[in-house]
């Protein structure tokens, strides 16, 4: 798939086949995550993969969109890594970057996969479960799968809402 | 370029050949920001096009990284529209997804760009020197032109050394 095409067709993805995706996927959507930019390239992303199906329930029983979770043959639970972080916003844009950069990587190998933040209410019990200690900030869940639609679709601003001025 | 490749390839770009950016491709590069996910699809990302000299000028005398600014033929900055935020975290996340999408739109085009955070320090005259108001967040910007070098490098740190577990 194209870059710009795919930046531009990339959807979130929320049902799944009942299928495993391979572990060397799941290390890739990682990689990918840990080339984005970051400030002074301090590289504050941590990761946990997670394809246990019992694991997956009980994260899953943290967030009201726990079906998706139960349901993705697997997950990546992602961290800030407080030792690492220098500038608050700027540690919190890059955890974006390597998020979306995540999502792309998923959605290049044909893989459908969805950000969770709702989840992040519930940050002190999702590292309890994951027995991580705290000085890792819970940022998100990716979950993936292979996509059992592919009729998603989103709504966008135009263009002429969010370019304010132009010199 | 493929999408994979290109997430894997691309590097910041601080060196400019002196040639103008179209318009269309700046138009280009915000479209893809936009297209990244947001919370609640909230979409909070606002744009700024600068091509002006005398512009980019003054705004390169906020930072010390001012020399790229003051000859990348175009830049663009990009703030949060604080009418529109929902949760601190998740929407300086959602910028540096929009973030990341325009650095990759950019390379995919065959522009080199680089992501300027530096100049947040100075974000009450970055707002004063762009005419906006307070209601808008100052979150980066982006300096774009046509390579004058591809050499660029870039250290990361092991998939070993961040991925912490793996259930």
């Amino acid at each position: 798939m194209e870059l710009l095409e795919g930046i531009y067709s990339r959807r979130s993805v929320r049902q799944y086949k009942n299928q495993p995706v391979e572990r060397e996927q799941l290390l890739e959507i990682i990689k990918a995550g840990t080339l984005a930019p970051s400030g002074l390239n301090n590289q504050p992303w941590r990761f946990v993969i997670i394809q246990d199906q019992g694991l997956r329930n009980q994260l899953a029983a943290l967030t009201k969109f726990g079906r998706i979770i139960e349901r993705a043959p697997a997950a990546i639970a992602v961290f800030l890594d407080k030792k690492a972080v220098y500038h608050d916003i700027k540690d919190y844009q890059a955890m974006g970057a390597c998020l979306q950069n995540m999502l792309l990587a998923a959605y290049a190998m044909g893989l459908g996969a969805v950000w969770l933040g709702e989840i992040l209410k519930n940050s002190d019990q999702v590292r309890a479960l994951l027995e991580l200690p705290d000085d890792l900030k819970f940022m998100a869940v990716i979950a993936i799968g292979h996509p059992a639609s592919h009729n998603q679709t989103s709504n966008r601003k135009e263009l002429q809402e969010v370019i304010l001025k132009e010199y």
